[in-house]
């Protein structure tokens, strides 16, 4: 068992009247649950929030005036901890559950569609299994060069396989477009990771399917992935944005906290993680 | 109301053990009702089906042997025939349902993020409303030239805009695209269509979130979009490809028929059409 | 007749041997004499001098040490004035001269293979002859915003007319291309401006074969174009870069002056330019 | 020596006036000459040659009008024998001549400042030298897929390595960008090879400038290099397209003939290639 306790706060300059989702609040779910959260935005506005059932996604919609807007979010967060065997299976295709198949095809972000020979030729000799996607991810680690600056927001996982570069966003969705190219399903996850090093960001990861359950997977490698206090999950990151603007808003600051307040799973009643990298946390465990 | 008869065969080549993913029975909803139909697949092979609750679409979904397939779909379908007022309004972002939300989002095929300086140059000083979406089907049907073989399965909208040549797929995803990049809701439709002139082929079309309801519009103007027998509706034609394969399977035939067995909407009981090209099969008229 | 007086000033950190290609002296041709001009580099290197026949422009080579390192140019330059008639007609393509031919076809930066049904719909109907190619100018000022930090040194005119966005560099590619998918030679034009608002900076601009000669564009409208003084001129900015770097070298500073010292165009003698924009300078014209 | 006959037969359907650009007469060059040739169009129009000095392409333009067109091309053929040392060295930049740099950017084909980091991982730890090209010519050969129709005459080299299918233009397209990104100067040549398998076509290669000459390459190994006839070299097929259309023009027909008449090269006299695959024809042997 995981406790964090999360703290962002945002600030936007509103030019004119503006609608605005976020996706910042902790999902919940059978292996995360919030034990105590604030989201405050100055000036208030009426919140509406909803939830994305099949995720536990959970957006905030509201209209944004001209002017400053600040946006802070409190939260304590426990999560379960999971631990992932290392020998999870791909699933044939038939197998794949019917609302799984989505994560199959490719979208804006993951051009699987046109990635399907060079998948085949990096990956297409290996044993398939959660040690495929666990080399696709050491591949990426190795060739892709984690460079702040080096894409925006419309760079897809194509011109990141292209040009070797990118942020974790991008990093994730190379992950995903490979799995996917080899009939893997595969998903985004962001939230929220207590990093080592300052400063701290929403992180982005990604899911592939193996042996009937979600398993995370961070090519980065900047945290264990069993850090991650999830916010959303989606396709692609234009699912899960943390921050989805319609009108002409600039953002003029943004500030993070993560902190690991207890962590039972290194108590020795747990099993350690048998690969101390790959942790899925969407089974049911009990709180 | 309108009785259509619809045959599809599709002839498949199976190299290896393949699964496929099916979407070509048409689909139920408030405004479309099946009443008769009969799908066979040559061998036969157990079929599982299953329905996406929100749109109607139909799946159905097995796995093929190597050697020949044959697939022959044959429904009667009976559809409303709805007046779509020509004065229906765009709704601010901040009214559209959270549910119609990521139909604002770019996907794979629709590049919306990417142009929406060029959606503001060409119809942003249009009055916002049913007649703004009708200009963007009108520039589209002007400016766009419908040639078979100029465009292959991985073409985007972007490259529509740039290189005016595309099909059916094409015209409408550049339609959505506009649309989102507009902060218009949109989404494909796919279906069967009687065209006046043979080959009868599956078509894609486009319907755009206009005063509350979804509106259908057809780019390529082959004929009225009251003649659609829907099949799939999605965010992009990788929701609703007709068929998806998992595999090395061939396509060696297709063949259909589509005969509208009687037009109910042309007796002098039905108001005509405000504008003869417009039509909407969401809102729930009783059959 | 035209005096100007230029000075760059360009500052690098080389981090390890590297080798640099200038392209930042004025080009020497009939209507652009150098009367004056040094290139300092410090720390001194052997610099090796070649001038490309048929452009004029003139390149300056040489190896970097790691270190600072600081390029100083100082020139004053005499330009011709010309009048540029206003009914240069386009010339039919089996008239174009052999050596001008290849400015006809798309490049790195400028895709025009891509664009030609576009470039049609847009121009093809317009009388051809400089009025069209001012046509396809006043279209670019009107469609593409200017906004430095829109595009980096990857950015094609294919991008720029999709992102409707871009610099100097940026706008006259596309005009460029537009050009040549109308079967127009055209070629980009790089060098010095006496811009009315600082800061001073590299410009670029365009020039297209109309009437048997080059005539320049500027699509920015930053400056008129007969103050540019001339130093490279290639298909795209890839031929006449104003510093192509092989090695790890980084600009840290670059502080240019253009000043005109005396413009006698101006005086009563002179008949004004007829269009006010539109500036040629190749014609050999006495000094 | 080498002694061959080419025949060419190129058929075209022309709808309105037209002006062509012909790129299929035998280079001439200290290395290959032509020792008889005749070209025919038919009807009979005015044919304009030109000769681009570097390269030795010949280049033949003519107006065509609205009719059938025939061009018939024969040419025999003396091509000089070319040992190639196994140990050519990469030059320093800094000793790559003044008139070689330009092959050193990128192209409409070929992007190699997208794919710099990409040849470096792949490449970059290889030994410079003519080995390190043959290993670029190895991984293409091994992983892009000749396969006609997998590409058109708008792909380029990004694209290929994406999307891992090609034909021999695109191969060689991708060798050069691999090469220019290493700093490596290279370039295309077109020609004609005698193959062993029908149909005769024209082909695509590709020259890196390796110890101060330039080698030739040929990642389809679809026959010897030393076979070539050839053609046309530049900076990609864009410099070297076989027919270059303004105009409303199909291809109808299209049929090559390429005989080796005689291969003194396997007298007893001569040396055997030390690599039996990389073969140059630039450097001055008597013929």
């Amino acid at each position: 068992m995981h406790l964090s306790h999360i703290e962002a706060q945002l600030d936007y300059e509103v030019a004119a009247p503006a609608h605005m989702l976020l996706n910042i609040e902790a999902a919940r779910s059978g292996m995360q649950s919030v034990v105590g959260e604030e989201l405050v935005v100055e000036p208030p506005t009426p919140l509406r929030l909803f939830c994305d059932e099949g995720s536990g996604n959970r957006f905030v919609r509201f209209d944004a005036k001209p002017g400053p807007l600040k946006i802070a979010y409190k939260a304590s967060v426990r999560r379960a901890h999971v631990v992932v065997p290392n020998d999870l299976a791909e699933m044939p295709v038939t197998e794949v559950p019917d609302e799984v198949l989505h994560y199959m095809m490719p979208t804006r972000y993951c051009e699987s569609d046109l990635m399907s020979r060079c998948a085949q030729q990096l990956f297409g000799d290996l044993p398939p299994g959660i040690g495929r996607v666990q080399a696709i991810v050491d591949w990426i680690h190795d060739s892709i060069t984690y460079e702040p600056g080096s894409s925006d927001s419309t760079t897809t996982a194509r011109e990141v396989f292209v040009e070797r570069a990118g942020v974790c966003r991008d990093l994730a969705h190379l992950g995903i477009t490979f799995c996917r190219a080899l009939n893997i399903p595969a998903r985004l996850v962001v939230g929220y990771v207590w990093f080592d090093e300052p400063p701290q960001d929403f992180h982005a990861v990604f899911e592939a399917w193996l042996g009937g359950r979600w398993v995370l997977f961070d090519p980065t490698r900047m945290a264990p992935v069993d850090r991650l206090v999830r916010v959303g999950t989606g396709r692609d990151a234009k699912d899960v944005a943390f921050c989805t603007i319609f009108g002409d808003v600039r953002m003029t600051g943004k500030k993070l906290v993560v902190r690991e307040l207890q962590d039972e799973s290194l108590q020795p009643s747990m099993p350690p993680s048998p690969t101390g990298e790959v942790m899925g946390i969407e089974k049911p465990v009990p709180l």
